[in-house]
């Protein structure tokens, strides 16, 4: 459903406190700075101030629910729904639930998310980083040992994903992208590159911790490309240009529909 | 430059053998089996047939060309070229020169591949699994540490790549991703995450070996999505999709400019 920004607009509205914030809300989206001690001081707020039966969802990136959910009154309504940025225009959302989050609250989370046009993925337990940045913080320690010890510049990097990888990722994950390498499939291209695989694995450097000078290296080349006080210009552009993608990918799927 | 596909057909020819392909090649592409000995036995067949400007690119994904193109003749004209599968598809290539490899081959290699409009980068020096694979093969060993360790689904690593991470990177790499994210930059967000990034990457396990269990599971799941049967019809799908997706991104580039 395509609306006008106006009709949206007309529902956003802006409180003066937490008290006038929470009254009748079924779900609450905590977005407050990235740090445990400001998050376990709002959620004791939060959890005091809305009604027992409303969901509690906090956007930390990467910290573990248990670590400032543990003291809640009502702690079986609180977990992590994890957005992505920018998170109006990336579906993905990462629920995760704290040791104490009541199965049903994780389901109608879920629920109101698909509701509300994002795509939900469920954790079973906590693990820093959850799903998404574990994939992507992966990636980027190996790309930084690659920079870091001199193989390659920041540009191929960005090349090799841009032009590489993610032309197949952007519509088959990094699975089904061996999946369809093999006639026999995902075990055909496990088994057939078992050897190579464990080779590269071993020398990977994923525990790699860059020093300054290659984290300036990258912010030089990355400020030839975006100079710094166009970051904000360039916000909006890599926003335009997701929500186009996302425009494209949805008429590619109708145009040419996955053979079953 | 567009071209009809029987203009393009018309200037590939079949060899009965290996003298006859060779004659008058200016740039050969070795595509055999992904094995050091049939890629020795093959590169010394080569080296001694093709003329000795010649310039030998391997095709292979993963082995250094100095496990296989050591005991050439002409060994500066040698390199790995290594292209994405679908190669007509996914411009990018990975030119890796071995210890003996000449700069001028490697810089006449990345000359023909942009010229034949691909996307060439050029590693200083040998790794296994160059830069492609390397950073794909960081993401999928997590990617089966979360699966074999009941964190996570199959499901959710494909919905956590095509729905969160790819929609960045399909057109802005991993590190302009950070770089868009903080106001200062890449630096502004290497700093402002070191200690989150940090304590996942202590607790990456990219040099995890999934059971047979794990392998099954992701089979199982892929094989929901397209059943083994399929694959020939999917691998058309896929190729198809990424052929839209660039068409749409180059359209995309030119109505939506990066702001300078």
């Amino acid at each position: 459903m395509i609306e006008d920004a106006s009709d949206v607009l007309a529902r956003i509205r802006l409180a003066d406190g937490l008290a006038e914030a929470l009254q009748d809300a079924a779900y609450v989206q905590e977005s407050a700075a990235e740090s445990a001690e400001v998050k376990r001081e709002l959620f004791e707020q939060l959890d005091a101030a809305a009604a027992p039966e409303a969901i509690l969802g906090s956007s930390t990136s990467a910290i573990p629910a248990s670590v400032f959910m543990g003291e809640l009154l009502h702690t079986g309504r609180a977990l992590v729904a994890h957005p992505v940025n920018p998170p109006h225009l990336i579906p993905l959302v990462e629920l995760c639930p704290s040791p104490w989050t009541a199965p049903e609250t994780v389901r109608r989370a879920a629920e109101i998310m698909r509701e509300v046009g994002q795509s939900p993925i469920v954790l079973s337990r906590e693990i820093e980083g959850f799903v998404l940045n574990r994939l992507q913080w992966a990636l980027l320690a190996e790309a930084m040992h690659l920079i870091g010890e001199g193989y390659c510049t920041p540009a191929d990097i960005e090349a090799a994903v841009t032009d590489g990888l993610a032309l197949r990722w952007s519509f088959i994950g990094p699975l089904e992208v061996g999946h369809l390498n093999a006639t026999a499939g995902f075990v055909g291209y496990a088994d057939g590159l078992a050897e190579a695989i464990a080779r590269v694995q071993q020398s990977l450097r994923t525990d790699y911790r860059p020093d300054r000078d290659t984290i300036m290296q990258v912010q030089e080349a990355m400020s030839a490309v975006t100079p710094v006080a166009r970051i904000p210009d360039a916000q909006l552009w890599r926003d335009r240009r997701i929500a186009a993608l996302r425009r494209r990918r949805a008429e590619d799927e109708r145009a040419m529909p996955r053979p079953r």
